[in-house]
């Protein structure tokens, strides 16, 4: 058990018959039952789904980015503003990237181009330099330079003011090779230690977790665990290059998991798809986050326990009843798959944040099955 | 007083001071306070805002557009539903209107570009034939031709399901000579003599109202309200070309006003920004509708007391106040107008939902304000 005055993970229970786990962390905003999926409000909100609203559904730890706040509205702003949390008015967790993500996402496009694109750099345009001080970068709202590094992308982390925050690391492509990686992960964790004791200077109430890197290389993903989890950071993410798919991707967590700190509560970065979820929960993963469940509800795709439905699928127009019958979404307790069908068709931007609402109550309520059955040996 | 098992109107008091007057409409789904806004929810909601919200904030009658209903999701399949209230799960009362005026608009262009346009005939290829028996148009979503008559529109209308519903009228360009407006005005006055007795065969618990037409012609009116006003109406709108600009409209609507019968509950079409209501709450008008407030929104123009204020204004990026101290929106009881400014600078869809639930709070409050002012003979 990790714990201090204002963070603590315990341990409730280790399944019989995985590596499954039901947890909590304790935080200044409150609880996280783990395993927990994590929306991500990019900006401070989930799209289309005010904070309100959210609080009220109970979903206990948001993923807000650094880089994009950094931008707009600057963290200065924020922390005027007396913090994240009163600034965007949500009343429970938060946790904030480094921004170390977008910088690499602006040099070599996102991680799925770039699997497409074999690590060649694209729209790197922005990206002005990236030395082992850090990354100097423009912004894409004025033009601005600006300086990510370990100590200015925890400063900006301290003043949005998140309860759980992210060292910052170099990320490298899919493709890039074995010396390329090695490379990287050395500085990675030289950034990530300069992170550490940044954080240290003024701990906020605030707690830091690494990332963990090293691709689909078991060999380096041991090295940067064996080098992270010797400094005391209060968790363990595991970023980078996850794998090309779902399959390379519990591969390498089945040989990675193992090497982690059982008393440390861990978070998979960008990984939210249920097919995932399914694979990754019996390992032992606490946390983890996706913008999956909104982006889908904004295309119309709602998640049921039948699986994903088309909000346009043959007869659901007709559907006088809610997308799913024993929901107790929002949605679902007052609007018919009809109704919401109709919003869609006739473009009423409500109807996203009815998806939206309900998306995200099947995501709360799959995680506390997912729990309900850790703690009776299912999983 | 009209008055009958589900429709009554009664006038609480009439101002001293001018024909301002408070009064009451009963419904199946209960009261409107008069003078009342009316907003607009073209397709069974306000843009960016969900029914259930828009309830607990005790918004009392929405205008709904049949000419929308019919063509998607048809009001066939909101009669299968239970009607409107059930489909869009709003519990207050509701108004449709006949579906003529979107006809006309397809026929001439909008209200402001046939004005600019002096009546020539634009979009119209989709209105096939006008013809006595009514207007054959073709559906712009699967190109289907369907006829609008006054017994189809009335029938659409019973089919929705609103408390109040309205008589089916043809609306002539703004430029229309007097021989054209007179010819138009008679067909109008059989038109909605065959909605009446189209209503009579099932009443369906719902008022109808007659639309008094003559554009900004005072005898015109003058005859149309003679005309309308002999039949058992429930109640008047005040539809047709109500003038160029906000001052021809309160010329025509001081020669009409005391030609309407005292005890039946008027309504005037398709107006709503506060300068006109200043000027048409002292001439005695009960209900208005106007999708103003909620489109002002969606462009980042919040109301307040002070007048319009567009959210990126200066200073609004640091204003950890709400958008109005006193205002009781579930908006500024929550958020700071920092934070929608910022939402709207990271074009979040959210913004647009909060800025609407203000500018409609707005609008509720200021109408009761009206009502408290015309109570005391200050208006």
């Amino acid at each position: 058990m990790t714990s201090n005055d204002f963070f603590k993970f315990e341990i409730i229970y280790k399944s019989k018959k995985s590596g499954a786990r039901v947890g909590r962390i304790y935080t200044p905003h409150g609880i996280i039952d783990t395993p927990c999926f994590v929306a991500v409000g990019t900006n401070g909100t989930l799209k289309a789904l005010d904070n309100k609203t959210l609080d009220e559904m109970g979903l206990q730890l948001m993923f807000a980015n650094t880089y994009h706040l950094i931008l707009q509205p600057g963290s200065k702003l924020i922390a005027q503003a007396g913090g994240i949390h009163k600034f965007a008015k949500r009343s429970f967790p938060i946790i904030t990237d480094s921004g170390g993500f977008q910088v690499f996402s602006l040099a070599y496009g996102g991680v799925a181009q770039e699997l497409k694109s074999k690590g060649q750099k694209k729209h790197d345009s922005s990206v002005i330099k990236i030395s082992e001080e850090g990354v100097l970068f423009r912004s894409y709202k004025d033009g601005a330079k600006i300086l990510l590094t370990p100590e200015t992308s925890i400063q900006a982390q301290k003043e949005i003011g998140a309860d759980i925050i992210v060292s910052f690391d170099e990320l490298l492509p899919y493709h890039a090779d074995s010396k390329q990686l090695l490379k990287s992960l050395d500085r990675t964790h030289r950034w990530e230690k300069r992170s550490l004791d940044e954080h240290k200077k003024n701990i906020n109430k605030q707690a830091l977790y690494a990332v963990l890197h090293g691709g689909v290389d078991k060999d380096l993903r041991k090295k940067s665990c064996d080098n992270l989890t010797k400094l005391d950071f209060d968790g363990f993410a595991i970023g980078g290059s996850v794998g090309k798919d779902r399959f390379e991707m519990f591969d390498m967590l089945k040989s990675l998991m193992p090497n982690l700190p059982q008393d440390k509560p861990n978070h998979l970065l960008g990984i939210g798809d249920l097919e995932s979820i399914a694979g990754i929960v019996p390992l032992g993963i606490d946390t983890f986050d996706s913008s999956h469940p909104t982006r889908a509800a904004r295309h119309g795709l709602l998640f049921t326990k039948k699986g994903l439905m088309r909000i346009f699928k043959s007869g659901n127009a007709l559907n006088h009843g809610p997308i799913e019958t024993d929901c107790s979404c929002i949605t679902c307790q007052n609007y018919s798959l009809s109704y919401v069908y109709h919003l869609f068709k006739a473009h009423e931007l409500i109807g996203l944040t009815l998806a939206t609402i309900h998306n995200i109550q099947f995501m709360i309520d799959l995680m506390k099955d997912y729990r309900f059955k850790i703690l009776n040996d299912q999983i």
